[in-house]
Order: C-alpha cells, then structure tokens, then sequence
C-alpha cells in the first residue's frame, strides 16, 4: 500500500495560504464586548427575561454602565424590556429578543472556532530558539 | 430510600444568588479585543513566529492596524519582535513570549467556560410568551 505525500503530517501550515484565517469576521463587536457577553450570557442562561437589578448583579456592572450597554444591545434589535407595574419600586425586565438568541448562538459558534483553533494549536511551552534561525537586528 | 429536596431538578438558578457570576473578568480587554484575539491565535498557531506580511494576511488586517495591535501586545508582554537581516526587504518576525502563551490559554479557558455557559442553556427558539406574566407598561 501506497500512502500520498499530501497526506504526511506536516507541523503547521504555510501562514501565507490561508488569508484571513484568523480575522474571526463572526465576533461582531456588538456582542464580543465583554460587559455585554455577559448580559448576552445571563439572558441566554434565563430565557424568561432578568430584572435589571439581578442583571446588575450577576454582571457585576454599574447602573450606569448596564443601563448603556443596554441601550446598544437594545438598539441592535438583540434585547427588549418590559417595565413593571408602577409602584414604590417599578421594575425593568430584560429578555433576549428571539433575533438575539439567534445573533448570540451565531456568535457562540465563532467562539467554540477560536476555541477549537487554540486547543489544536497548543504546543509545549518552551518555544524552540528563533534565535538560532534567526539574529535580531 | 429517601431523596432531599435540595437535589431536585430546578429549572434555573435565582439570578441573585449568583453574583458576577457572568462578569467573566479573566476576560483580559488586551487579548479580548476582536484583532488582538485573531493575532494571539495565528502567534498561538505558529510557535516559532509568524512574519509581519503573513500576519496581516492571516488576520486581514493593514499594516497600521496590524502595527497599532502589536504595540498594545508588546507592551503588555505578551509579543516580541525580530526584525530580519537587513538587505532590500527587511522583515519582522514576531512570536508570542511565554508570558504570552501562558495568557492567552488561560484566555481560552474563560472562553471554554463562556462557551459551556452557552451551550448548557440553550433553550428552544421560542421563549415563553413574557406578555402572560407581566403586562409592559
């Protein structure tokens, strides 16, 4: 039995033939901030919506820094609010519109990629010396 | 035999009993951000460096955004550079620093657990209706 050359193991592939294969285009920025991956994460974790105080607290945020994140992930059509009943204390639920759960499962599967690419890709820690292929200027 | 109620299946945790629990603050900014995070993963890809005209390809980046990138790793200690023999066409060879790769995977982890969050409460694509509950105002 013959085995084809092009199937060798070879260590790593030449950088130049894959153009952009790390631009990772799918982590749209709206939901690769870091605050609002965690709204994005507690909403999708409670379909049924989340009071903008437990938000708050499970995201450790800010009223101010929740309430713009909010309005940015409101604006993309990603996430809807409810006001409570008016009262002493009216409330604000906060629920994953269903286009969110749509955009944030998209994203999920871009991170499960740069998840996939880092766990191929890890190699022993010492680095071999680039010192002896090459000698900085 | 008798089972405690504490051990029955409940359909989801009280959000406040969970404090920060989605504020996944070992989401470092410097390696969170969508570029950096592409570069980190071509460096993590190629261990014995990466040159700069591959880089801006593999991360379809420009050359001052590719520079700007590396100057924030660089800073932080996560890159170091090696600019080739002089001649017509000097080069740059940049490669992740030990402090580098020991940060990135530990980046990844946060990532995995980001993704595992994800993926455990998936629900099906059409929420229960929030109307029947709470009337918006």
């Amino acid at each position: 039995m013959s085995r084809k050359a092009t199937t060798d193991k070879t260590p790593r592939a030449k950088p130049s033939a894959s153009t952009g294969r790390f631009s990772y285009e799918g982590l749209d920025r709206v939901l690769h901030e870091k605050a609002r991956l965690g709204i994005l994460a507690s909403l999708a974790a409670n379909p049924d919506g989340v009071l903008f105080n437990d938000l708050k607290q499970l995201c450790a945020l800010t009223d101010g820094n929740l309430s713009r994140h909010l309005s940015v992930l409101h604006e993309a059509g990603l996430l809807e609010t409810w006001k409570g009943p008016t009262g002493p204390r009216p409330q604000t639920m906060c629920r994953l519109t269903a286009n969110g759960q749509r955009r944030f499962t998209e994203y999920i599967s871009v991170l499960e990629q740069v998840v996939a690419d880092a766990q191929r890709d890890t190699q022993p820690a010492t680095p071999p010396p680039l010192s002896k292929r090459r000698s900085p200027a």
